[in-house]
């Protein structure tokens, strides 16, 4: 299989499943399955997050991320070989910002090491195009002043919670996906209610669907979904 | 299965499910596997509130905090065990309001025992970011005076009804869920239409759904939406 | 069963079915239960009108209401027994206007006799709260005359369209109900057309979906749409 | 079954359907109980005009019309009788333009005679009710000028396209549905787009889903889409 | 079967299909119908293109055009009897643009040869026809300036994304279908994202859903979705 490498960046996927219960039953080995295809992937280079998802929207989650977007998609359909049912996903790449210089940093937002941490929570979003906020219509020097406050919030959350942004305009539903990690679940809701008074987020910002789950190893994780261990 | 406590607060369930029928008559023991369910995490120290639902959204309403996610979440798994398909749900913690000083008022919101009611409603909410009416660009003493206002609409129905407001920024898709209880189903009615014409609510704020129940013990919930004894 | 008696109005479900074709053919009964359900429900107080609907939305629509909402969510389980898959419903209790001070009209509004007609409409409706069309935001006598001017129009139709308003401000979705009754199908369409003209409708009226049908016994009811006799 | 007719106007039902694939190979008998439904409703003085839907959205199309809309009703059972699933459909009367006054063309809108085409679009619409666009604040006498700009465009396409607009305010989710007959696929999307510049359109309509499909005869249609022959 | 041709442009569909594993794993032969079905439409005169998609809203993406919209429909029945479930489509027309005066332009955008590159988007997209910002109630010669701008974007990515841009008003949902093909999905996501900038995105457009796929032979395409071989 051919590799389909970003010219810059890797590809991001989060995928969200719930089990399929009378698969479940039925098929033996759903969770050798998932673990096999799991360990495959990580060892191709590339990572994987596993988590549960509170409430209806899944039961599962997982984030996979890394060089080859074809081998990313090849993980998905091995996946769904399982007795998974795939809920929702979002498709998006890495990027640098356009309104930092730091390499440093513009290397770690391309080629990240995802941390450990105990909880996460997925939301992608969009800026604003309305004749009366319109983040695409402001010089590049006022939406760079902007982010700066934006990014100062979020600094002020260091150690306590990680965030990754990541590109999706042109790939999926909305502009940017955001995942953000942290031990600490009052920490996710804090970090997002206090940057929504910030100007770029109190005025140009446009939230999707907001997914919140507790981050374990996939054996534990499937474990506790309920999927049959054998 | 180690506890994930939020630094500040409870964790918040609401689960809404109607019955899966053909599971139902398939599967006995139903009802035993709630009822266990609930026993369960009641004596791991947290609270469950059970109500028949009233339309199509749902049959069955489940409501329950306390301090352990990661708990809260294994009773959710352990539901789905049992013959329901899980519709809607609404994930929060409990939090402070930012615009009281009252200690003992923090502490209740933060740390509630639920009462004992004949009627429910709960619906979502967020508060509008419009350029003309946008909530996150006022200054804090602006939105103190108007939260202040507000209070005194759920003042004037104190002992008719009681609220527990619940943060779901960054959790969830609205920003906050508001859960009423009250015997009388009237008066669920009149205090979000008068609250409705409060400034906060008339000009800043944005509604998710709303569903409407009667609060019943566990086992007369599960007997009234059809679910087999055994 | 204790009852739920709201303290001023009565409880109203607006409940909208397809046949479970599947299970009508496996189980036989449905058309008894259906009709056992409307006769117990009628004999405890309540009123019941049946009709089929038009379009894909439902095949059949129940309206229920009477002054026990224990007893109405009682016949909704009941009809959960029947091959019948509950596709969309309406949570309303019946409320006087706040605009009339007419005892007699209050009276008919709170504790209504459905007249028997030929056909009917519902839809719910909420008022606006944009900033530059806020129903909210208007002093009280300005809503008394824009909605005397609305109601000068429903008189118009008096004979021919029969009006039933009901109250679902924090029960469901939107914050009114309509139930419009007619002998001619043409009537419906029109009083909703002339009504939108005017400024309450024009300006500040939300309109959730529309479902029409036709009234009917309820045995001719299951008759047309396919329930199996017996 | 009592007739229900319109006091002015014809019923009209707008059904799309998808193949129910494991009924289509169960139940032998889906094509000939189709065409005998459709015979049936003709020969009691009714219209019906089927074609095949390109996409995702439906597979079969039904525009059935006529004076009796418990006919059409009866009609819509039948066909639920067939392996079909009911997809979407829309509800509407003919009724006269209230712009003009010319009684031959609102005969020949209140009751049509449906000519033979290839192509056929399907799109409900409504007029917007914002504060600076707001179609039923406009007087009478703006409204009829508007229209008969948008009229002119229409009539450009005498010969190539057919339009008939129907009414269904009060009784489906839009205020009216617009049916396009043409030879040319070309010719519906050239009368649509060039009718979008037309202030009407431009500054006041609101749009719906647009099916898009192909007249044929009802058994050719129903082979193409795969309906077993017997 | 007779042939319906656009009298100016070709058919085009999209059209995003799962894999219905149970069929699947019952009926054997899907691969070969699916590449069947795509040899015949080619070797009538049409293009296909094949891709797997990323994420949950489609595994398998088939882009379909050509001189007949019957034959594309056919074809789109042949692949329905495959194990298929039809998620998502659009329907379009190729047009010419109304502000280039190139003719060779315009005849390579009515009838496009389909190059072959790694990776795909397509979305739908419509203009904004909001009070404040109205694109069809600009004169021609402001839109033609806009767009002038908007290419010279386009050209810029010249030998890295190929765009074809088709018509679909009054036949879908949206006014355009926009399909962008490259080797390398970061000039996907980077044209998308320069664009927006452009005032003709910034102010006037509104897009529907994102699909992102990656173009492979068909059988390679269908051996990775996990269609069986026989």
């Amino acid at each position: 299989m051919e590799a389909v490498a970003p010219s810059e960046g890797w590809g991001v996927l989060h995928l969200f499943y719930k089990v399929d219960r009378a698969r479940a039953d039925a098929e033996p080995g759903g969770t050798k399955r998932v673990l096999d295809a799991i360990a495959s992937l990580e060892s191709d280079g590339h990572q994987v997050l596993v988590f549960t998802v509170l409430g209806h929207k899944a039961e599962l989650g997982v984030m996979a991320l890394g060089p080859d977007v074809a081998r990313l998609q090849a993980f998905q359909h091995e996946l769904a070989a399982a007795p998974l049912s795939l809920e929702w996903s979002y498709v998006s790449l890495t990027e640098r910002s356009e309104y930092t210089d730091d390499e440093e940093r513009a290397r770690q937002r391309l080629y990240p090491t995802l941390p450990s941490k105990r909880a996460i929570c997925f939301y992608p979003m969009s800026k604003r195009r309305e004749p009366d906020a319109n983040w695409y219509a402001l010089p590049f020097d006022e939406r760079k002043q902007l982010m700066g406050g934006h990014a100062r919030v979020g600094r002020a959350y260091a150690g306590r919670v990680v965030q990754l942004i990541t590109g999706s305009t042109g790939l999926d539903d909305w502009e940017w996906g955001v995942t953000l990690l942290a031990d600490d679940p009052t920490a996710l809701k804090e970090i997002v209610y206090e940057m929504r008074f910030d100007e770029v987020s109190a005025r140009y910002a446009v939230f999707g669907p907001f997914v919140m789950g507790l981050l374990l190893e996939p054996a534990e994780a499937l474990r506790r979904i309920g999927m049959p261990d054998r």
